[in-house]
């Protein structure tokens, strides 16, 4: 757990908004030739003479997205910026660059904003983004992180949700539900944490789940392995609520119905370990559990030996022509209307 | 003021995030070839064969940025993405998207999410700009809006921060102060309602610095009217603090120093009468004050005749070679520091 009671940093008011900024960025080098300008002027600029760009953001507040009880904030700034790059990979795209607006209340000193910064550019390093605009201000309570990410593809290889046709085969990268299976554990612990006046949580044997919550990675691999074996998908899309809600989307975008099938969806052993200690069902964390950051994805049935070659990548189902029919086959072999009980970030009720 | 009390409205709980999002951008129709694909996938899709590319972000937080005490929401919404478009102004570049991430705590509803969305589309409408996509999420107390915009220039017109040169002539659009004066008076008037158990404010009289504050236009025109009399600014930057801070930032960027002259600077007759009536020094409101998103600019000295003609820019000063004197000439022809005392959103002490 974060001990958020000591008094020995830097308060941000001793810096300044302008001192805060230069301190976090001064040191950053743009790596790529289509970042001209970056942090330090009214705008970014930007320079694609023949690709297409895409745009993606993301809003990330403290209570709903995450707690800084059980999350480290270098955790934090690096599964933000990860969370737009797969929204980018989504449309078999490549992110270039990234902006990054921040609100911090009086809690927060100078060397955690570090932190946080210091998870954002690991990110950046990692999946090689220039991190090139921002806005750093402050709020009455809490962190919010806002973050937008700046991508480009060949016009021809954008891949959209809505393209989805009969008889493609459903893939899905990965295993599911161990995200899911992360934040329970966490949030039990916090809850003995808390009614126990601070007893140590015990995370051992949980590492898995507990990274695959925290620091969740996007499927850069993905989009180059489809590259190399040449297979364009029909449609895609990431896995940031849960798969039923995803297909479903999917599903609702190509106007088309589908089969998918319990014992084909993908679930990693030590979250079956951690669903079965929770009393869930495995498939359960998949199909509402949220957050994985896999890929869901459907190809046309000529690709299937170049798919099923390829172990990062589980076929489930398929597409229907009917749109009234879109069913998880259970292992008895009986039938469920897929629902989107999906990890719903609007927890407004 | 508004009134927050009102419980007939559709709970966001309702209506849930995909449906909210549906319900805000259903209508939204695209204007630009440039937008390739709007809301409803991973990201939105951009294309800009020969241009290069703007990106700036803004952050603005409840009680930070903005009291829903004396800010409607639709002003809001229009302020939110105004102050977007000066940034691309700002770089002499034309914005044309902009995405928008809302966080929302219980106490929106629909109808009031509804109204800020509409002040959001109406900027879009007045500026010519497509919103092409977002996030809506819930946060534990506020709001917080999150705005980046899109904006496209040739390489040869974008003008920087740092191209001042000696000699040039400083200029600004319009007149300052009138923001802060709007805001002061809405300061008072939400005190005295407070203190006295909800008096009605009474507003006759200060409509200009009002609006001002509570909806600040971005100076399309300005960039029009350069085009036009065929003036390329040198450097140039909008002015969201005050102008002594923002022409310390023109001149650090610049490497170079300044004379400024306080008889110079442009003040509505109607701040100066609210100033008065403060007991502040008009200049002082121009000087420190923020949020009137004019434009602070330098161009060369053969282009004084073209710049002197247009009524709506007036020449404050010139940029000296000696980095050392960034000065304010007094109307008593006295001399003065120029100190960056702006009004900074980074409240953190």
């Amino acid at each position: 757990m974060n001990n958020t009671g000591e008094n020995k940093f830097t308060p941000l008011s001793e810096i300044g908004e302008f001192g805060l900024i230069k301190h976090l960025t001064e040191n950053i080098e743009l790596k790529h030739s289509s970042s001209v300008k970056g942090v330090g002027d009214d705008a970014a600029v930007l320079y694609y003479p023949e690709s297409q760009i895409l745009v993606t953001t993301d809003l990330l507040t403290e209570g709903i997205h995450f707690n800084l009880m059980y999350t480290p904030l270098k955790h934090l700034g690096y599964k933000a910026a990860v969370v737009n790059f797969s929204d980018i990979y989504a449309m078999n795209a490549v992110p270039r660059q990234i902006v990054v607006s921040l609100a911090l209340s009086k809690k927060f000193s100078l060397e955690w904003v570090e932190e946080l910064y210091s998870g954002i550019l690991l990110a950046c390093e990692k999946y090689n983004v220039d991190l090139v605009g921002g806005d750093t201000n402050s709020s009455l309570t809490g962190m919010t992180i806002s973050i937008t990410a700046i991508g480009e593809a060949k016009k021809e290889d954008i891949v959209y949700r809505n393209g989805a046709k009969e008889n493609d085969l459903i893939c899905v990268t990965g295993n599911l539900g161990a995200a899911y299976m992360g934040l329970q554990l966490l949030e039990r612990e916090l809850r003995i944490y808390e009614s126990s006046g601070g007893a140590q949580p015990s995370f051992n044997g949980y590492d898995y789940v507990l990274e695959r919550q925290l620091k969740p990675e996007a499927r850069k691999d993905i989009i180059q392995i489809l590259k190399e074996i040449e297979v364009k998908p029909t449609a895609m899309m990431d896995i940031s609520d849960g798969l039923s809600s995803e297909i479903l989307t999917l599903c609702n975008q190509s106007d088309k119905g589908c089969l998918i099938f319990q014992n084909k969806i993908p679930v990693d052993t030590d979250t079956i370990k951690v669903a079965d200690e929770f009393n869930i069902e495995p498939s359960t964390c998949a199909l509402n559990g949220g957050e994985d950051y896999e890929l869901l994805f459907t190809v046309n049935i000529h690709d299937y030996d170049k798919i099923a070659s390829c172990s990062k990548i589980s076929i489930i189902g398929h597409i229907l022509e009917d749109v009234g029919i879109r069913r998880l086959v259970l292992n008895d072999e009986s039938e469920l209307e897929l629902k989107a009980m999906g990890w719903n970030a609007m927890k407004m009720d």
